[in-house]
């Protein structure tokens, strides 16, 4: 609930500047889907995409906290550029968690001076696309869903099933790489402008050096922070979307909203009702904001540990974020649909598109279930038992 | 839960026939928005704009119950068109309740002979349109929102206040009246083709014999059920929305979802958390059922007790509706919202359009606040106290 | 919500009056626990033992929802007396059904003239009793636990385990029989004189006659009813003790509730949040009435039909009755609970004991798991499977 | 879900030695009522009473942060004499921020000397005991109610409004001055062994370095700490409650819990839907407890400005605490109540008493309506309005 003055030239101060900006477009945007190609570039040019970049390679060197700070900012006005957004610091993240320095640390010096943009091709639920040997290198080849942010990229990180044996392989390449196919076909009801729709490889060569073998996928605690840090990414958009859905139904009941005839209240702002779900909504951010921000600070320090952190440690830090994804998506879908009792009939106008919070929460929800996400804490709680380390835990 | 037999030329088989012709274009028209030109006119043909005009005008003589269970019967596939077809017998009852026979008896009789479908211009929260005395007519001007069903009507149900003195005066005149102009301004999140958009009337003239005057608005518990029955109308629509999203989201993931990694299950279909989703939908929806079923039954016997209905007996009814309607409302948002945690990410498919249940629910739940409807069951409750009638209650 | 004018000698009269005597020391016994011999004796005295023993056997010869009514109308104020007399009736029930006509009829014509209680010791998940071969009879051996109404009851329904080849055995013995056992061993938070406790079998001799084997338990769609019947009992002991606290929470509202600083209203009765709860359990509570009487018509239906009944129809009913215990568990521990936030802190006195609601229906609603109450109605909603008959389902 | 170590004559690790000793004999002290006197003892003989007393009057200086973790400790086993305990350090406070530093630090040097335990007669909606002068000092006269921890103390804080004129005047006086009567007619449903009776003041003598009045009573925003300071109390409390019936759950589940027959787990601990309730149970306390901690360090801050904290940094806090205690409120009432449903039938031993947590809880959670709470909350998030300071807000 505090407000905190900051620099003018901080990363969090140009990107409050660039969500200005991104609001302005927010509500035309939704409508028309297809890629946010202006936004995109503008982010391009802000110099945030080497956020987590180390300053040595010519990044800003910020934390993750820090990231995760603005990737919520974002998504309050925006949660598709977010998304993208988000995912550009996940998918260096990974390069860097699954593979060797004398790999990423080119990636991420080039993402720098190139402003390179990632896109997502990793899907694991999606077993469609096949990894044949070719001499030392490897043929992708198949189809691969849900590829976020992969239009209008410079870099994808592609996964595939090595066909026969099995084992995922996850490749770092170019998206211009011959054989790689985006295909324009996202439209969906919410994240509209985040292009997760699908690619794909038509015998696309991956060289050995472009592969992330070592330490490999999911293989050390260090390396399992890499779906932990997707999850937190999630709950942070999940907060922001309601974080924006709170702010502009609070501007409308304080603009439009007419007293109901059987109110005690003497101004609409004042009727009982709604301030009961005003103050439902402000106790149920306050909580889940907090445990975004302190799962926030804990995967800080367990990125700090590296290769010292241990499978205790990882556990701990699944389970906070664990239970502040429970509560950003919880309270997050329940105000979004709530938003509409405070505001009433006349807030259902297609101008304001007040439905997008909730199209665009309900969408993002789905990632992985919420249920089985409550299952893992039910089995910490009961059992003492640390989730197991997937994709998606 | 069960299925009864029913006659093909019935009007509930008559309906069920149309809900199937509509359902194949609902997604489409959901996203065009504007008139269902081609369903209104289908609905003329069908003779089902007649359903509660009594056999002697030539009507189908069909109870309430009936009325509401084709009402429901339809807002399973196209909410927008169960409204304005809803609100056809809820605008011949408001004659029927606040005017005298020798007025309603011929509106009966050409509605049924002429096909007439009536329109909404009644909003009495929207006093912008006065009336002023023209000898003994009156002269309606001024805007008026909320005009469901107005666009392509025959005949119009308008409301005005008295200028001066205050009061509602209500009318009936034709659609094609000199003055009035039905604008084409509705553009909403939801309920997209019911035309809720606002009119202007323009120094409308208003024949004495036009005017509802005796017994006039909620003078009697008898005129007094016309909200009742706007509020079990809303009930079934809801309701409908209700029925229609599970029954989708049941095809789909029947057919679609997958089975996620960590269940015990060993097909999606028996996930033990996807059942219990399922299983609080069917118990939520059963419970709505039997409380709209049994509040239309209720609606049916004070209907016929005609004048000798009192207060109590009005106020018994009020009840069982408002408590109907609170179900039907919040297990409506409920289901609508989570029957993708039912489905998975792939359903978000703007192909399929499945927001479309929590986008009507949404805006038509909106209608008069639940928080204001629950207080009268409160009071009730607490002080043994009815619902002081009104246009809301 | 409404008031029937009912004959001073009709059975639920008799419940009513017996009802009025058994509140004034509700509180008291509450407190004391153990076994409710008085009231067992008045409702020995009122005849209502007989209150489903058809007439040609000197019964009363009332429905089952007549007399479900009565046991709703009892745990309004003392959920315990309603649970051994409603447990009387399912015993009787299950003699019935279970067992031959040469076997039951006498025993029901016993009933009515020796006025007997029967005792329940069939829980079958307790699997410790043991029955070996005694010639033509059997001999009960072991524990069983939860044999609610077993101490001071005439009759006993008890189980037993076939020896070596398993399978149930359930035989009707009287309590006084040689190497039974009734131990005082009861004491629980809640539904604290029902004498729940456990029962001791020393090698108890059980005639041919005295076990129920054909048509035998769960046998044919009519025999499982008996399960359906103990459901729709708890349900309705689950709604009157709501109903129950209900009442005692409006009368401490009305006299003693004082008004909270902040409210808007000038009266407590009038306070918005207070009416909101109260309007929240209106709605929750006429739901699961609703379901419950509804529930109750189809059991009759259902029982009527006899030996035609078949598997759907049973079905049918164990998702009607299902939805109606799920509804009036849930509401149930809601409100009970939640009285507290109307009446406020002190109306926690011990004097009152305000707190024996959420206690007796804690305990009650234990009885088999709601989630898999949840679990049989999503099977339904979702693959159309019809719940697999067993004890609980 | 940490644990750190700790030094073991620390006051975390006195107080956690307490709870285990207090932890033996909690059930039947619950069944017990009456005072702890030998807890108090215990508590007395601890040197914790002096726990928030600064070093320099001989009390142990500690933060209020560790005062309240120490509180939550004390209220896992015994939320009774945790509240006692915690009001000791409530009513210290109350004399440090209402009197003047020469009243309060006496009082101090003497409460650690004397190890004196401080009782509680103070609430202000009780407005019987009236306050007339004579002379300089002032005689109370009347009966006050809730004045838990009174029984067994040496000093009172006392109210009484001024006869005739009005406002609150408190002092602070020896239990065992003449005319102070303690009553012990404390006997309620939960904390139970708080002796929350009432008092009655038989003219007692008030001399004037007795009464608190510079600043007085709720004069400057560090004066409306106190509020603030009861409130988290009252939430770690609540949470406290809560965790200690997530043990005793636990460990029931773990040692007792039957697998239901159509579980698709094969034991007990792994059933999907005991996972989930425990899983419900996990994310909702990790929340309450982020949040009373960040509040505890939120209120050490403010503390520690003292006369400079101003009305938004009060507000501030206010607002935060709002936010803990709701949801340490609902979420314990939910988990005390819903323990059962992992637990089973069973476990409604009387022997066991696990519906103590949700008595305790349900009693101690209507000190002030959480309704108003939530309001309070809303009109910042919709207005932008701080808490209006009182004894409640």
């Amino acid at each position: 609930m505090s407000t905190q003055s900051i620099s003018p030239d901080s990363p969090l101060a140009i990107a409050r500047e660039l969500a200005g900006r991104f609001a302005r477009t927010a509500v035309a945007r939704d409508q028309a889907g297809g890629t946010p190609k202006a936004e995109r570039d503008a982010l391009r040019d802000s110099g945030l995409l080497g956020l987590i970049i180390p300053r040595e390679f010519g990044g800003l060197g910020e934390s993750w906290s820090t990231t995760l700070q603005i990737v919520r900012e974002l998504a309050r006005v925006d949660s598709s550029v977010a998304h993208v957004f988000a995912f550009q610091h996940l998918l260096l993240a990974t390069a860097q968690l699954f593979g060797q320095p004398d790999q990423w640390q080119p990636w991420f010096e080039q993402t720098v001076r190139e402003r390179w943009f990632w896109g997502n091709a990793l899907n694991p639920l999606d077993t469609r696309t096949l990894a044949t040997p070719d001499g030392d290198a490897y043929r992708f080849h198949g189809d691969k869903s849900f590829c976020s942010g992969a239009t209008d990229s410079d870099m994808l990180l592609a996964s595939a099933l090595r066909a026969g044996e099995g084992g995922l392989l996850i490749a770092v390449i170019p998206t211009k790489r011959d054989g790689v196919h985006i295909r324009q076909d996202w439209d969906n009801i919410g994240q509209r402008q985040t292009d997760s729709g699908s690619a794909r490889f038509e015998q696309v060569r991956v060289a050995p050096d472009e592969l992330l073998l070592q330490p490999g996928p999911l293989s050390t605690p260090r390396a399992c922070l890499r779906p932990l840090l997707a999850q937190l990414i999630l709950t942070n958009i999940y907060l922001g979307i309601a974080e924006g859905a709170l702010a502009e139904a609070r501007r409308y009941t304080l603009e439009q909203r007419r007293l109901w005839p059987a109110s005690l209240a003497t101004t609409a702002n004042k009727d009982p009702y709604t301030l009961l779900h005003y103050g439902e909504f402000q106790a149920a951010l306050e909580g889940a904001r907090l445990l975004a921000d302190h799962a926030g600070q804990q995967l800080d320090a367990a990125w700090q540990q590296g290769d010292a952190l241990d499978e205790a440690g990882r556990g701990q830090l699944a389970l906070q974020i664990a239970a502040a994804k429970v509560h950003a998506s919880r309270s997050g879908l329940d105000l979004t649909s709530r938003i509409f009792d405070v505001t009433g009939a006349r807030a259902t106008s297609a101008a304001l598109r007040l439905d997008r919070f909730w199209r665009n929460l309900r969408v993002h929800s789905l990632h992985d279930p919420l249920d089985y996400k409550l299952q893992e804490l039910g089995d910490w709680a009961l059992n003492g038992q640390y989730p197991t380390p997937s994709f998606y835990s």
